[in-house]
């Protein structure tokens, strides 16, 4: 007895050598009315001071656990509420109780079943900002400016809608890029992904439709799966998504609606023309299809001139639901993203969202109102883009040189989008390169069609300079190789 | 032109014109080639310095909507990214887009269709901490200790699974209580309501069947409506739940699970004696029911000897679900709950998590985790059990000399919870009430079969002691002036 206990780091050790007795106690390992050891004795063996050991025999005392006896000591008290010793155990098979919607979301959980690197691994698959660009000092200020002026209320429960002050900066913001928010309001969300999915447990239905790019970013897709949406892609072309096929398919059925990632598309980086964008709202008010408009990224402009989003292009329209976040442009770890979108469709949204998480950390919105309104978003801006361009267009360079692309897309943003000849397998190459330390995200998981195969994403947003060139070399050596020995029958051919 | 403009608070000046200017030009009240005023001309315009005016010419000139000719000054530039003029706009109506489950929400959102506070009213709504108790500079030390520890790490992705400093302390934290951790496996979630919506989201089926006290907690009844689950509630007597209604209930049918609040029950209060925990577990075994456990509250015990977790209980078998949450104890603020669970459901619920809400604030959990290792639960703790232990027994006190109840349950906690004679309707009560300035929480949300409108629930954590005197008299009296006049066919009877 007394030779397990182990004091860990920075926990008060009474604290621990309390919940240590107590342990003890519940686990019936001490018996009611055993006497515990003196004070003196127990420090010696738990080697702590016997102070620790009062102080533990005090708590001990008053949460039940433990009686003392004038003069006697201290002796384990009768715990009328513990029931452990009495009651019966068993055994069950929790997954043959899971249902479908749990089984899909593990069989779609990349972190899954994608690709690990391992340490020292070149990895291009991440496109999460670089952490070493974070103005740590900024977000600290921010936090002590708003927990000095409401700490009490930021602590405690708040509206289910969002933190009053982030959301009117955030409608400010959004009017700032020529939103029209006449008869529009918001929802603050977890970031993009519970926005998402909210909008879909909203208008999904059985056979339910949508249309997207093809590819798309996977996350939408899987949630789009989850939700029991049947999937039309449609093909990218250069500037973006082909309109011709986009026309044919809505003509072919009718659709719940459309799904746009316009600035920086993930995977392929593109940003859609204003050409396209124009055309896009036509088609799509022609056929009555509202848009779900993925905001991604689109702060990360390098070099062209200013796109406006799609819901700007809405004017008055109600038909445009807005999806934004900072998570890619400032910090994921703080959960926050918005929707935008017709007042009554929030109205429902912050029901459901109130339903699945009351609200969003009170703390990380108003960490980020308080560092947004203190003006530290356009001097981050400036620094991370100079950055960031430098190694895109590094990355660019690296990419041009070595890899035998058939197209290469990427207009800004963390990634660029390659595709290899068609019978080309970039599974077969992921191989190769992760034994030689490199790995990348395997083009086929944005396909809606199976399609892709012969496809990369390439993230360098946490990749050093020297191993985006030494990382892009060995992908593009290996390919030289692969490339050169197809036709000997190695190649697994796409699902064409 | 340039009349509407007005600065906000504390955002830097240079960007709020920038900001004003660019939505000139979105909006198309400034055209391309058109030529802005000089900056002097500006500041003098919008009453800020040249300077000013300098700099947000610069950014814009910078981020493309405006270009220079030297000497000649600054024009607006053509953006062929905006595509608002000409788009097409129409308005659609999302209502009828809606599917069920949002129309559901909707309607079990007791926010949105709930009594509401008018300022100056006493208020016995609420069971949320009070925030005059929070000590908001350990908060902060934690904050400040953790970001120097890892700031880059928290504020950049984290994991679904949860941030692995808070998992392991929750771990031994739940093993302090008597837990049997071998094959169980721990999940954060953004407080107790997600952790529940998962495992719903993961067990639901058509026609799905739950067994539970009544009345229980109204946001679980309302989650597992929302689930599509068909609800068994089991009458509740002294000292919990009435096992011989329970067991007759399980005879009569199969149960997927059991959904129990055994400490502090909302919203009875009442504590499940240890005996009634031993048959309960009995009786789930015998039957093969798993059971969800909510751990509301389990923290706030003011007196009478420890009581142990079902989970804890359970011993080494997997059928018990426990989800806990500090939010009633700690910060509601900090979103953050656990669910501690069979280690192969748990790997399920992950990718649930995933999927929704990609994984908890990190900033959160970091927090969390830094301030309880910093041991002020345990100070905190004792600060607030003695304040509303004060506050219980006033409250007590006060029910128990002007309330004419026929019952009046609450071991501890933050509420009680009073029954009237059995013809009594506590929504009459509570609309003569509110209009004395008083309101509570009609019992009847909390029942599963329409029952309860004899009943309510008294919160006292945030209403001052003079403002609980003054409420309780007034609901008593009222109560009284009510109950004398039953049988003048006043009353709306139950619906029994």
């Amino acid at each position: 007895m007394f030779k397990d206990f182990q004091l860990i780091g920075e926990h008060p050790a009474s604290i621990q050598v309390k919940d240590y007795i107590k342990r003890l106690i519940l686990k019936g390992a001490l018996q009611a009315g055993q006497k515990l050891p003196s004070t003196r004795e127990l420090g010696g063996l738990l080697n702590v001071s016997r102070n620790t050991v009062i102080a533990a025999y005090a708590d001990l005392e008053a949460d039940g656990f433990v009686y003392v006896l004038k003069g006697k000591g201290s002796y384990v008290a009768a715990l009328s509420g513990s029931v452990s010793q009495a009651a019966p155990s068993w055994q069950m098979d929790w997954t043959a109780r899971l249902n479908g919607h749990a089984r899909m979301a593990e069989q779609l959980d990349l972190m899954k079943h994608g690709i690990r690197a391992d340490r020292g691994t070149i990895s291009f698959t991440s496109i999460a900002p670089d952490e070493k660009l974070f103005d740590l000092d900024n977000v600290k200020r921010a936090f002590l400016d708003r927990m000095s002026v409401e700490g009490n209320v930021l602590l405690n429960y708040g509206y289910a809608k969002g933190y009053k002050p982030l959301m009117d900066y955030l409608l400010r913001y959004m009017d700032h890029k020529g939103v029209d928010l006449q008869g529009k309001d918001i929802l603050i969300t977890n970031g993009f992904t519970e926005g998402f999915d909210l909008v879909l447990s909203a208008l999904s239905r059985p056979g339910g439709t949508v249309i997207c790019e093809n590819p798309t970013h996977h996350t939408a897709l899987k949630n789009l799966k989850l939700h029991g949406f049947n999937i039309t892609g449609i093909a990218m072309e250069q500037g973006g998504i082909n309109l011709r096929k986009l026309e044919e398919a809505l003509e072919q059925r009718a659709y719940d609606c459309g799904y746009f990632v316009p600035s920086y598309h993930n995977p392929t980086g593109m940003v859609m023309s204003p050409e396209k964008r124009l055309a896009l709202m036509k088609l799509m008010k022609r056929y009555q299809v509202p848009i779900i408009e993925d905001g991604f990224n689109e702060e990360l402009r390098y070099s062209g001139s200013h796109v406006s989003p799609l819901i700007a292009a809405a004017g008055p329209g109600n038909h445009v639901i807005y999806i934004g976040s900072f998570s890619k442009v400032l910090f994921p770890g703080l959960r926050v993203g918005w929707v935008l979108a017709d007042r009554k469709l929030i109205y429902y949204l912050e029901s459901i969202k109130r339903a699945r998480t009351i609200h969003t950390s009170t703390l990380d919105q108003s960490i980020l109102y308080q560092y947004l309104v203190n003006g530290n978003l356009e001097k981050y801006l400036k620094k991370a883009k100079t950055e960031y361009k430098r190694k895109y267009e590094w990355t660019l360079q690296c990419c041009e040189e070595h890899i035998p692309y058939t197209r290469l897309t990427g207009d800004g943003g963390l990634h660029l989008f390659v595709t290899f000849p068609d019978d080309f397998d970039s599974r077969e190459l992921l191989e190769a390169c992760q034994k030689q330390g490199v790995i990348f995200t395997p083009g086929d998981i944005f396909f809606t069609d199976g399609r892709g195969r012969n496809t990369m994403r390439i993230g360098f947003s946490r990749v050093s300079d020297e191993d985006i060139g030494r990382g892009i070399r060995i992908i593009g050596e290996t390919a030289k190789q692969m490339i050169g020995s197809v036709g000997n029958g190695n190649g697994q051919h796409e699902d064409e």
